[in-house]
């Protein structure tokens, strides 16, 4: 058989590609750096956005709309923003036939047009928290863009909120990190993230905290899925988002900002791919069972639909296949491609013996099944294959991660995984040196693994990589 | 009490505004023409999203996401579409602070960007039909912008098809116009919409057929609420969307396309909306019953949590206010401005006796039911409101729409209503005559109502009316 993707072995960045094309997850878009999402990938995007939005209503969040469109002159009113985001607009200068009288930028992000709604809504401590999100599209121009990781435009979900307090607002930081991003990313998309703080110089550009989700990639490298930023009273000063407190004293309120793209697709495949193309866990899975016919035969039609319907039925996702003109190798390759969990195949010699054959995508098992109990031997599949594609992943992250104990070391161990190193011998000028050659400082956790509140405290551990 | 809102009848476009403002359904953007679609007014669009998304998907069609920037040459292969579109272009000329080589326009719709891909996608007759959808925002630059009617900016899904022949391309057209779009407005926006065709001179730009969704407004002027456009061969030939037929020849497809936009929220406050307020059909409303304490005092908390509890068992989308500290007036205002279908308001003395009160929206009737039997009152209100608002809404219609027979007659009816008239007393040049006036040609429909194949079928009746 005709090889159908580069190994992963022996050339990562261009299995990736491979995988993005033969599994029709995208296409490059006509203007340099955008890109196509075609059905295949979308369906996982849907699939994401269903479970992400659950999680951040049951948050308390609202979804609402802003502009594409900013004002430039909103960009200018956070220094540090402005001086971020520059050189990544796109800037509208012509609109109706004449030239604008103000340009208007493409939203790259949304605090400042979000920051100026709030100050307009927010009138006493009553109104707080306020608690918004946005399913959206905003463009970054990217000089080196690569399909899901960088393109000058990309599909996110950007949630804004302002509170009373400091404490509040942090807390509120946290709840989505861990209760929405966490839980998400580890529980449904399998992956083992590793969640931590931000050093300063990786902050967001306006903020005064960034929080940070970062999976390890199937070469070693770290991918940053989310973040989530405490905005400290920047915006609120900027944009004068004030509010009166229960004494009757006017106060500038606290704010956070927090999103999650369509990167995240790109995670997926570098996280869970395999040689044969996507693996896609389970629970994300758009389809989770695919019930393919090989060939027509004696009653082969009648029993596939049956147990399409059984399955559906059972609560299970199901696609089905019944182009028997098409050759059922090629129709089973690109199952493999597109990483269906399990595949339900039916034909007529497995059929005459009372079976259908289950095929594992995780570990790439078949097994003839007796018909009635295909149902059950499905679903006890998708639920160990969450399981195991997640512990997989964390296997992989945990023979990749070193302990070493100086920087020289944390950068040499970088260049084939993750290196966990005390944050006292790294140091902003520590930092500056790992930048020069390529590895940055992903994020800073303390000894037991959970997040700290300054990264003065002492005996953090930095986490040093190469990353996407 | 203070006057909220605008009578209708004394200014019904200042009524409008009015309860988008009170309502908190949407704000004007920085940006001229642009608009914030805030959460109230977000929450209704995601269940239209729902609604329709269901039905796009029963109808076959996937959805994917194509690039936000269009090479501005893009526009210029399909004549008629440039025409179109170019006085409404927002145009990007600097991105990533630099001067780019081709400006590139932000998509005022997609035909062009996807018909690139088509053709690319395409290969043979097996390949067909394609049946794409993608739920976006879109620009077209507004001199008059009024929100959610006519905005720079508008959310939408817009489907993209291609076929094997004009017959399948006109067929799917068709079942996306009434299984979908017919069927959602009808049913769940509970708006009559009249299904015609339009005329040659209201056709989209490109198209070779037109088929329009019309709805009658409360001040009896018409809002189209979705097209769905048969596109010929035009883009396929202007994108090179050609397969090999089942006899080896390489033939050109034949495209559709159809879109509905957030201009439907217009149309739901104009059709349902009264002096109290928005009044939302209980199908499409986030909040069906909003479940609300009056005053505390003995058991009310727990009665109306239990209450809540139940509704939510039964399948209700259910609100809860216990907002105490907030008088009960003030409150009951804002729902009704939000047009929660039905209202369960529980206090102290009611409920001493056994009762909660249900507050039905449509009628504002008022009636104390004892709380065991509230589920069932509650549901069968919002079975009975549907349809209520629904047949208002077709009574308006029936009762402002003449019959006439003269170009001169139906101009002059349209000052109140619409009017029906034959297509053979108005032609191309009454179709003019009536544009100068201020009144179009709103579709055409054939005399027992069905659609026409083309407008040069005899006895066609046309529909006259003042648009939005």
């Amino acid at each position: 058989m005709a090889r159908v993707l580069t190994p992963r072995a022996e050339d990562f960045p261009r299995w990736y590609q491979d995988v993005i094309a033969k599994a029709q997850l995208a296409d490059n878009g006509p203007v340099r750096g955008t890109m196509v999402i075609r059905p295949t990938g979308y369906a996982i995007w849907e699939r994401m956005q269903a479970e992400m939005d659950d999680r951040i209503k049951a948050a308390g969040a609202e979804n609402a709309y802003f502009p594409l469109f900013i004002p430039e002159s909103y960009l200018r009113r956070e220094a540090e923003h402005v001086e971020g985001f520059s050189p990544e607009l796109a800037v509208v200068t012509h609109g109706g036939g004449k030239q604008l009288a103000e340009p208007v930028v493409v939203r790259p992000t949304s605090e400042t047009v979000i920051g100026e709604f709030m100050a307009k809504w927010v009138d006493s401590y009553r109104d707080l928290p306020l608690l918004l999100n946005q399913w959206a599209n905003v463009v970054r121009w990217e000089l080196r863009p690569r399909v899901f990781l960088r393109t000058s435009e990309f599909l996110w979900q950007e949630g804004h909120t302002a509170h009373a307090t400091d404490a509040d607002a942090r807390a509120y930081a946290r709840k989505i990190l861990h209760e929405v991003y966490e839980d998400f990313m580890v529980g449904v998309l399998g992956i083992p993230v590793l969640v931590g703080r931000k050093t300063a110089g990786e902050r967001f550009a306006g903020a005064t905290n960034t929080y940070t989700l970062e999976g390890m990639m199937g070469d070693g490298k770290a991918l940053q899925l989310g973040t989530s930023h405490e905005l400290g009273q920047n915006f609120a000063r900027a944009f004068d988002i004030t509010y009166s407190s229960a004494t009757g004293s006017q106060e500038h309120a606290w704010t956070t900002s927090w999103g999650t793209s369509t990167r995240m697709l790109g995670g997926l495949i570098m996280c869970h791919g395999d040689d044969n193309g996507l693996r896609v866990p389970p629970r994300l899975a758009p389809v989770q069972a695919y019930v393919m016919i090989v060939k027509d035969g004696d009653g082969v039609r009648e029993a596939a639909a049956k147990l399409r319907d059984a399955l559906r039925d059972a609560g299970v996702r199901v696609g089905f296949d019944d182009r028997v003109d098409t050759p059922f190798g090629r129709r089973a390759v690109d199952a493999e491609l597109k990483g269906y969990p399990v595949r339900v195949e039916v034909g007529p010699r497995d059929l005459a013996a009372g079976n259908a054959v289950v095929v594992r995508r995780t570990d790439g098992s078949k097994t003839p099944v007796a018909v009635p109990d295909v149902v059950s031997r499905v679903l006890s599949a998708l639920e160990a294959d969450q399981q195991a594609l997640h512990d997989e992943a964390l296997a992989l992250r945990t023979s990749r991660t070193v302990e070493v104990s100086t920087l020289a070391d944390a950068i040499e161990a970088s260049s084939t995984g993750w290196a966990r190193v005390p944050w006292s011998q790294v140091g902003s000028a520590g930092e500056a040196e790992a930048n020069g050659k390529g590895v940055t400082v992903r994020c800073l956790v303390r000894a037991d693994g959970s997040v700290p509140d300054s990264e003065d405290e002492p005996d953090l551990v930095a986490i040093l990589a190469r990353a996407y």
